[in-house]
């Protein structure tokens, strides 16, 4: 495995790529190049959580893909858990958008490396959570339009995202701003508000801007959705809207909605689980059904039998 | 994650322990210590098969254990697939018994990094493949003798290992001196016996000390065996033959046949299978029930909810 971690600015240390690359070996692809799935942790633009970044990648490279962790522009850099929205004040640096040309950068980062690590440029997935999967959905509409291909003057061949898994995503940002009963889900929203657009009352015409689901189209991805539907932080309808954006552009897309679990579980499982609420075995299905669902559309096609039993037969 | 490979001999480079030693979060076991699965790859004791080494170490992995793969000693130090059985001659540098006392070399070598990768020393289950499975069967009968604690000058208390699986292996060494009627399987198991036990025409004597079935006592550690009754090359009866030894000592195990798939399936999935012969749905859930299994006696005890929840109701 090539495990390593490279920053995507020259004058920035808080976004990074790392790689958890698979060895190739004579034994199993023998050169042939292999997909990735490019992880992206939530954290509601206030950091990157450590639960939705390593254990992640190391799933995706258990199912033989390559795997990368992006940690992506947030407004503290680092996850710590507390915020204070009144402190906060708009981040030029970090906010919108930052983080989306993060993911592209990460694109170019991986493409330089793509013959040396063996990777299929042809096929990367995105992966995001929370935030993450705002930030991917955001990817996932604007990687073939000038804020991307203008901003790094490259084609957008370069920047082709082959898939989208979008685990309880923010897809519609006008529906944050309903009125919510919980005062930390408010001031939770408006830090992330705060990190993301610079403002804590965006107008129209900027929620229209990161609402992906306002812009998906036929060059957007086929897309994994999943989501519980107890979700009372970022709500499951911004699932339901985005497959129905997806369906009405006639995009490939999957989406299971469990009915119950909180919000933030990433794998549910024991491996990003610190306590016990975190471990649900029925929204832990996700994965397997996302396996599977990725296999059709990220396998490395493989010879009938072992080469050697070829050689005999010669 | 800790990715590295430490060579265990001064003097040797063919054996090496590589580490995938996950990172701690404040956001998951915050500082506690996790178990760990060492990885023994298969290869007839000719070579270490990288299909049972990496993506195995990333499946465990990514269940939240530590993981480790062992490159013990074998014949030829690299997996090359071709040997000339009648060009052999006994190395005694890797022949018995230093395969099985380089897993105690790993348990060492793992217990002086404990504090620093956090690992839990009660709590490391062995798995092997193949011969690799020989070589933890081995060692879940020979950890607690003279053969390791003598030779290592340290108490048994270093060497105890939580578990064992053990992938198609080979637990009974006179079952594979019957004759067989492929000329390629003798061939085979005349070079690893030259390998392992340095003669093609080994005594009752050294292939009773070799067939750990005739060992286990009260202190072989709790074993999932699985095996597919289809395999040519290493019979399920050696399967069988553990777990009624297991059974006559009290010891708890587990034990999955499959009905049909060839030897050396690994994962039995993409991750491992370089050709769709090596793909088996069926097999492939070893690994799942070997997940549920290794739960029980691997899980890290954890708080009903997370840190944050306990400080906001104090």
């Amino acid at each position: 495995m090539n495990h390593e971690t490279i920053e995507l600015y020259a004058d920035r240390s808080d976004v990074t790529l790392t790689s958890y690359v698979l060895d190739d070996s004579p034994e199993i692809l023998d050169g042939r190049r292999r997909g990735a799935v490019l992880v992206c942790p939530g954290g509601g633009y206030l950091g990157c959580s450590d639960r939705e970044a390593e254990p992640v990648a190391l799933r995706f490279a258990a199912m033989g893909y390559h795997a990368f962790v992006l940690r992506y522009s947030t407004y503290y850099g680092t996850f710590k858990g507390g915020f204070q929205a009144g402190e906060m004040s708009g981040k030029k640096e970090t906010m919108h958008p930052a983080p989306v040309r993060d993911i592209a950068r990460a694109f170019l980062t991986i493409g330089e490396h793509a013959e040396e690590w063996l990777v299929d440029m042809d096929k990367i997935t995105i992966c995001g959570f929370s935030a993450g999967a705002h930030n991917c959905a955001m990817y996932s509409v604007y990687w073939d339009t000038p804020l991307i291909t203008d901003f790094f003057g490259k084609g957008e061949e370069h920047f082709r995202p082959a898939a989208a898994i979008l685990a309880y995503g923010i897809s519609d940002y006008r529906l944050l701003y309903s009125s919510h009963p919980d005062r930390f889900v408010r001031e939770l929203r408006t830090a992330s508000a705060m990190a993301l657009l610079g403002t804590a009352e965006p107008g129209d015409e900027l929620l229209d801007e990161v609402s992906p689901v306002l812009r998906v189209s036929d060059s957007t991805p086929p897309t994994f959705i999943w989501a519980t539907s107890e979700d009372r932080l970022v709500p499951a309808e911004n699932s339901i809207s985005m497959a129905a954006a997806l369906a009405r552009a006639g995009v490939p897309y999957e989406m299971h909605l469990f009915e119950s679990g909180m919000h933030g579980l990433s794998l549910a499982d024991r491996s990003t689980g610190g306590n016990m609420m975190m471990i649900d075995s029925d929204a832990a299905q996700w994965i397997g059904l996302a396996e599977r669902w990725l296999e059709k559309r990220m396998a490395c096609a493989l010879p009938s039998t072992p080469a050697w039993m070829e050689e005999m037969q010669q």
